[in-house]
């Protein structure tokens, strides 16, 4: 029900990252467990897009907190992405096929 | 500088479209073009995910009655996907590394 909250996360992945895909797994799994969470979809070529879809700014805030998401952030910002942007908007139409 | 907006187009192709990634291609290309263009960014696996970024919804309605585009549009409809999603946000907030 619009509107919605949608995080948009896109990065570029460094060459060796041993742990990234267990631990983004597991992020996936952690995220879909959180109040407020409605959906995520993500594609990785050149560039990865991972979108989360969220019914509020608070279960936003409430998910960036996270203990073990915040260990992940770190990882992310020091051993698995050269690059990452992260903007947080607001879904205010939406039609589909 | 916020707010601005996304577009963003998650979409499942079919097996067999030819014609798709020429057209792909210079719907990137005549989407620069565009007045209030942004930027784009697309990766595909599983699903395709392009998020489109504007300056107003205003350059997004040009963009969308953009005559070349509403012939890609319909062969989107018709011939390439099983599936699409079209989400309009405001930008928000935005961080990056």
């Amino acid at each position: 029900m619009l509107p919605y909250y949608a995080v948009i996360f896109t990065s570029l992945k460094k060459a060796h990252t041993p742990d990234y895909s267990v631990m983004a797994q597991r992020m996936v799994e952690l995220a879909k467990t959180q109040s407020g969470f409605i959906g995520i979809e993500s594609a990785r070529q050149e560039i990865g897009i991972t979108v989360s879809y969220w019914e509020s700014i608070e279960a936003i805030k409430n998910w960036k907190q996270k203990a073990e998401h915040l260990i992940a952030q770190k990882k992310g910002k020091y051993d698995w992405y050269s690059y990452y942007k992260v903007r947080i908007c607001k879904v205010e139409r939406e039609y589909e096929l």
